[in-house]
């Protein structure tokens, strides 16, 4: 296929730490590739993920800064712009004017591949509101008769990445991304949230078992290897390629 | 992630003329880019689906031999070699020994990938039983314990082509082959099988199709095209990549 | 549609007593049209569902003799023809022989419609084994080339009827039949059944909430009624119709 | 069962041109038999589906004119009344005022069938829209206490049309709609959409294609036939019937 | 595993009385151990729910009043509190205003169980949206961060009662809760009901039938019974136990 | 409800290895509250899951050995009697006989839990058939037609146990079940498994990953913990119970 080169990946994330646990090794992968990525925060998650420092006694101004603070060090180490549309988050109330947000940073930065939550989450309702805007914001941007700046959107693909909890949320991996080479980037990318440090673990270990996995799942063509690291996604469009791999 | 550049398709078809009109086009891909492609045919669909032939009043062993030397012809314009299991059909009857046939074929090929049916088609039992061997002999080819010549199989990913009646079997297409430029050699392989030339338009009119919703969907990097073909599949395990596209 | 005026019912039930409680008011009203209807009865259900024989410390020719008996007076009294295969139950072995006779009744009796157990039955493993080779042996009878007397079988559309625990099969009703008319012949059939005594004041029940239901879905077009009596049926294939209603 | 012949069919569509290419068969069959047809068009399509126009350097108010009057010409020429709701496409947003027209329409029209979107299609956020308010639209109109002149309205049988790409939408069609004899209508209809003139071949082949699977699906009692043209259709409620075919 | 003692059952019921029929036996049988049970009913099913009143020429704030007394009434005779939030029915419109009243009723009643409606019902749009909003409710009250008096929330269990056409609200019993020795305190609370006197009969017969089904799954432990009486109910997490039974 | 205090646990186990990593501490806990526990293990993964004794240029009847031997000593630490019905693996091939020794079990042990494997995993095909055996078995056992010896079986509910790629084989969890207190014995039954040793670190984590995601369904009345281990389930029939928790 005649492919040109430019690679826009575009992050659209309910709170501040979610793009860094569950997309930070695509992120810094694309990045290292000298691929542009952009991250489109829609809340800081200074309600409903940051319960660290509630108890702590910190009031929701400086809770905000806080998270703000840590998501633009984590979008720093793995090479992402970040904006934040301060949407407010438990709820993540959608609306036409926060999808229209979207429509403009999607027709701004005409990604090549589009990252967000699933559209289940029976966890946090703030995850599937998130998704449910990024795909329907994709889709308005791509008419013609929108009115937005830029050209209308081709036909990005829209990748899920893994929820807390994948079973329950219907998340059933379609594709298993080799994120070895950068895995110390995401590790210190997950260091700037000090407000969710008990995830840090978590997402480590994450990493190991869908690396496992993916070694389970490589076929012939994998050389021998040992520690790889591996992030999980649904794709939501079918793979266009010319190649059966 | 460390590839060697060996490959080779493996090719599981019900009845003689499936692999042509459901996988020719990845056959011919492949094969132009120098893999080496087997197709196991695990029966002529001598009965199923040569009913041009019984009507004209043939025999069984007649039909047989017709459809064995469509096959052929349709293989070798592809680039493919072909084997026959003569496993019967209407129904094709699943058995160890089948699968074991299956096996030996997994251990000597070694294939990078492997094409069959679904596992659902509700017009037609031989499909989903030819899918389900391919899938088990697969599992057994991997076990260093199983009893046949070879070492044991990696973990190829395994793709299941388009059945006639999409819908009614599930068929969700998860990957859009773009097999425009071999789409000719699709073409003169279909024209071999001349028991079943009813079909010819009918696939020709398919691939047209499934080119349009590849460009529905090919996102922002496809240059403009015009003409282009396609062929769809449905992946069972994940997408081990090192890129989101 | 140029449609033909010839109906033709085929019945196929795992056991002496399925075709009555699930099915009863649909052979009745196809007989009261002057429809041929045929019940093939592979088992008698001799061993699964005799349990008060068994306990009278019958013996299993016996038995086998009782269920005969109720079922041939039940069909009668539905206006049915009745064949019995006795293939064994508890459990009802698939084999390529059975499905082969199953075959030779499709195409002897060339059904406009099919019956038979839904797919799934997690209570009832003799149901989804009938469902399968009923299925399988319908497809056969399509093939020109099926070794079998009789000309080839056209695509008659197959129902499953209502298996015993709906929610648990994932039996979702897509036809709801109006058996108001004959439900007193089918009330009398069920009274045929005199080993299953336990499950007439059931299925008067059922047919009574069906007919509820029915009523709820009817559209403005049903007059007032009250005592409404319906069988549901789930639908394998689409349904074809010159009318959406 | 006891039938009125009153019959009037209600079309819910979320931009102009719908109606005609997904159901331009049904109404035009519908109206040849002397039913009332209605057709509720959400919106204009003006911002989603008249790329052309845009291209062109119409501006909003010229291509809302423009799609209204090729909406009417078509409807005029299927024999339906069309009215224009002018709700905005892209997005449509739904509103409970939006719901509250259409409970009047539906408590107006008394529709014996109703026919609108899907429930999912993740290329078009305005389908799944549309379907939402017409099914939450009918069971309001059917509690008396509504408040809304006319009467409660019985509980019409619901139909999805078929989206653009059917697999992707979860379309597993549920009905095949025999559209032979109005199809020229039908043609003359679409003909009619200059705006979306690239859609003209892709829907007559469309009607083609499901025009086969009719014939495959017809049963034994389909007259011997060529041609053959087809809408297809997915069910919403059991299908309420004294005849199973 | 260590357990506090403490029970407090919260339903959420659309309309004023579902709670009765659905979930009548599960309230009492909590009050009769001790529990504290609150039942938050959204609407009085004024417009949806009481056709009856309406025939007989009622007015709404009538209608309303009403349905408050019948309800209280039932909550008396079952042993639970009630609150009215008076959101409207016919549709219940989801609101963040209507969604925090239920937050605060969550910190207020810190449930050890909360039951509420499915989140699919064809039949009737607010039944799903209550079941949203409680699901969403109910992961607010969870964050520490979310501005309502109180501690945060834990994790209780959440149940879907069962809606009144079951299988087509995809409704498959996960629980079976027997209620037989309340069940004449539940007959009491619907003879409360009087405008729904239809609905007695219907609910008792679903008692016996749910209560018969649970006989047929209870397992060799449950000791010979007769006229058992249950109620079924879906599970939204993975029930947390020692002991699998 | 009135319950006898007999417990008896049947595991269904396809290979030497399985009870222990996917049971293992649901076996310690009946075992260690004086429950019977019966392991039938329908082979020794003789071939399927002895890698490394092949590797090592063991022979077939030294490796079924070995297996039998290890999986001896872990049943013994877990507390349950074991029986090696000797069926061979890869694949394990479904027969009527094979059943029929299930049956046997069923009746003279009288469980009143089942386990066994799930019924789909797309990466073993023994661990379906396994699961189907024993859920046919089941329903066998319950009829007194059935010739074996022993009572009908009631109807003891059947959980499948955790497969070793989760999301892949469909395993939405339903119960956690809290192992906390004999995670020593587990973790002592799986260091006997020595031909699986690269298994014991992943089932130990695998543990603690399963105890968050119990703390964290758990609800407001589990008391503080820290460490909990845990084992998840998919449950086959509806919980019946007297208590919604």
């Amino acid at each position: 296929m005649a492919e040109n080169t430019f690679e826009s990946l575009l992050v659209i994330s309910a709170h501040a730490g979610d793009f860094v646990w569950r997309a930070g090794g695509a992120i810094a992968l694309a990045a290292a590739r000298g691929a542009r990525v952009t991250v489109a925060c829609l809340s800081f998650g200074e309600r409903g993920e940051s319960a660290k420092a509630w108890r702590e006694g910190k009031k929701l101004d400086e809770i905000k800064q806080l998270r703000r603070g840590e998501a633009e060090r984590a979008a720093e180490v793995l090479g992402a712009d970040i904006r934040f549309l301060d949407a407010g988050d438990y709820p993540l109330v959608e609306s036409p004017e926060l999808v229209d947000s979207l429509v403009r940073i999607y027709r701004e930065t005409t990604p090549t591949a589009v990252l967000t939550h699933t559209l289940v989450d029976p966890y946090n309702g703030d995850h599937p509101a998130a998704a449910r805007m990024a795909m329907n914001a994709r889709i308005l941007a791509q008419a013609v008769g929108y009115d937005a700046p830029g050209d209308p959107l081709g036909a990005p693909p829209v990748f899920s990445f893994e929820p807390h909890q994948s079973e329950m949320s219907g998340f059933r991996p379609d594709v298993l991304l080799d994120i070895t080479e950068v895995f110390d980037t995401k590790r210190d990318a997950m260091r700037c949230l000090g407000a969710q440090q008990h995830m840090w673990t978590y997402y480590e270990d994450l990493a190991a078992r869908r690396g496992m996995q993916l070694e389970r799942n490589a076929g012939p063509n994998l050389g021998v290897r040992q520690g790889t690291r591996s992030e999980a996604f649904v794709r939501h469009y079918p793979h266009v390629t010319d190649r059966l791999s």
